[in-house]
């Protein structure tokens, strides 16, 4: 099959993979999804860019929807012809951590484009299929969805960004603490950033301030709940927002960059007693300072979403339309045209790129 | 008066020092109270270790309760004759801040033994009287309470816990989201982290683990509530506390010392989704690790405790004889002792010392 492998930086290929099959001797617990869309992340563009260095060809992405087209012996849940989302990461549902809402930490879980516990390949995402280990415990499944009704071609830029970035930025707003009435600056205009806006909305808070100086997330900011833009950065942004909460500064941020000057931004930003949200994955630190966290009791909290456990929640809003995400994609490529869709989201002309198989 | 005076490293004096006044010319929101009992806090031994450089001879102490002897013309609340504890810092109670919950980033507060935002003096609390800026906003008045009624001798060493560490360990709890149900780790085994087991076990905690290598303080532990003792630290601790919670660690754990050994051990203590909930006094860092929490997903919150707000949680159930937070002094000396008071608490021959004026 056909599937996506970086070979260095800014060296995107598709290439002729082997077709995933059903791990031979395993524990029956896989499945072999037929990926209907794609997309890239913003962390894709990491070893892109050369920030993480690949140290061999490896295949690439972890964002996908699909139709289960083979199970295992030992799957119980997921069918054949299903169509489910996958979240970003292998989990069982099951262990300790999996039950505690955190199934990032999964005990018997893993990550796309790598071996599973059991010798097998999980393929990633930017392809044509996968093998998806601990299939049960993995795919949500989207009931009676036909991916070529005109129904299911709508829905599925909304249900692709369950997979990752809409309940990535649900993980800020929870970790934040946002709820009905809270006070929220949102750091960072990505599609994560962008998730972070529709979260809070959803959650109650009362106003939600965009920090972008871009015009088309601003304005795809104020579509999905944000109430408020502010432009300046740093000291400035820190001004901006003190004037418009009490003197003081809002409840609640949502870190959803990852860079020092973001974590920065976000501690900064918070009221005395107020709790930073944190998604962004850290650039290589900076660590946080405690003693400014412990002298203004400011609250951090957030990390590698556990996003599965929050697609059934949020599935409902989006299949009835409540809840539309999907907006923050502006491309939508053939996965020939992989190699554009890095290069667009590098130089920033787009803000997140579908991929059709 | 005569009050303490810290001149230097282990140089402790009582010196007649200027009897406190109401502001003249004031705002008239001062009060001055004749101290009845004040104590020893752990954070008065990092200036007596040289930790904390003292430049200049300065008044030290702020934890304190006693009797309201004055106040000021536009003072409502507070009475003369009045039994009062005083949180270890000025707040108005009428501010932003506090109004979030925040009483000690007061816009209007302070400290004790500096100068007030009016260029009045506020008295330290190891004294025979304190002038006490905001007096309605700062003191929480005890009800018919006779300092000298056997009442009252029985009932003053748990009250003057709710000054700071019984409250402080509360803040620990609540900051690290400590409920009904939640199991407990805690890291400290002096008063704060024993109140921290206190508010834990009242918060409905069902485990909580005092780790603490001492004989008596593991009793005091054992008295307020902890379920278990691990003496082990590093990575033995860790690997005990992972033995006992499910493979994974407990819910929750609370640092109540302020080093970097402490905050590593909560950090890694905590199970992922966790949350460490802090009040020791960062004794000049280390920085979290960002990536770690990431991972993890463990969230940090604390700071220097809002224990105004607090004390009219805790004061019916001390009052009731449900909690006896008083039990962590272990000495009690005159105030002309306090020389002696200090060295015994460095030296870990007491845990905590009550001194009388």
């Amino acid at each position: 099959m056909r599937a996506t492998v970086i070979h260095g930086e800014r060296d995107i290929r598709v290439d002729e993979v082997p077709d995933p099959v059903l791990l031979p001797g395993g524990s029956g617990r896989d499945a072999v999804v037929r990926v209907v869309a794609a997309c890239v992340c913003g962390s894709d563009l990491w070893p892109y860019r050369g920030v993480e260095r690949v140290r061999a060809p490896r295949r690439i992405g972890h964002e996908f929807v699909g139709v289960v087209e083979q199970v295992g012996d030992a799957v119980e849940r997921v069918r054949v012809g299903d169509f489910v989302i996958a979240p970003f990461y292998v989990c069982c549902s099951e262990c300790t951590n999996c039950r505690n809402g955190v199934s990032t930490s999964c005990l018997n879980g893993g990550w796309w484009g790598s071996e599973d516990r059991e010798g097998g390949f999980a393929d990633a995402g930017q392809g044509e299929r996968v093998r998806v280990p601990l299939a049960d415990g993995t795919l949500v499944v989207v009931p009676d969805l036909d991916p070529d009704s005109e129904r299911g071609r709508a829905l599925i830029p909304h249900l692709l960004t369950l997979s990752d970035v809409m309940c990535t930025g649900h993980h800020a707003a929870v970790s934040g603490g946002v709820r009905a009435g809270s006070t929220v600056a949102v750091v960072g205009d990505g599609a994560v950033g962008l998730g972070a806006i529709a979260a809070a909305k959803r959650l109650g808070a009362t106003r939600i301030v965009a920090m972008s100086r871009h015009a088309d997330r601003q304005a795809l900011a104020r579509e999905l709940g944000a109430t408020d833009v502010v432009p300046e950065r740093g000291d400035d942004g820190i001004a901006r927002l003190k004037e418009m909460f009490d003197g003081v500064g809002p409840d609640v941020v949502l870190e959803c960059v990852g860079t020092k000057e973001s974590m920065d931004q976000a501690l900064r930003s918070a009221r005395p007693g107020g709790q930073v949200g944190f998604v962004g994955v850290p650039a290589g630190g900076p660590e946080l300072p405690v003693s400014t966290m412990f002298s203004t009791n400011v609250g951090v909290r957030g990390g590698v979403a556990p996003v599965r456990g929050y697609i059934p929640e949020l599935l409902p809003e989006v299949l009835d339309g409540t809840l539309r995400p999907g907006i923050v994609f502006d491309l939508e490529l053939p996965l020939e045209q992989v190699a554009e869709a890095y290069a667009a989201m590098d130089e920033r002309r787009a803000t997140k790129v579908l991929l059709r198989p």
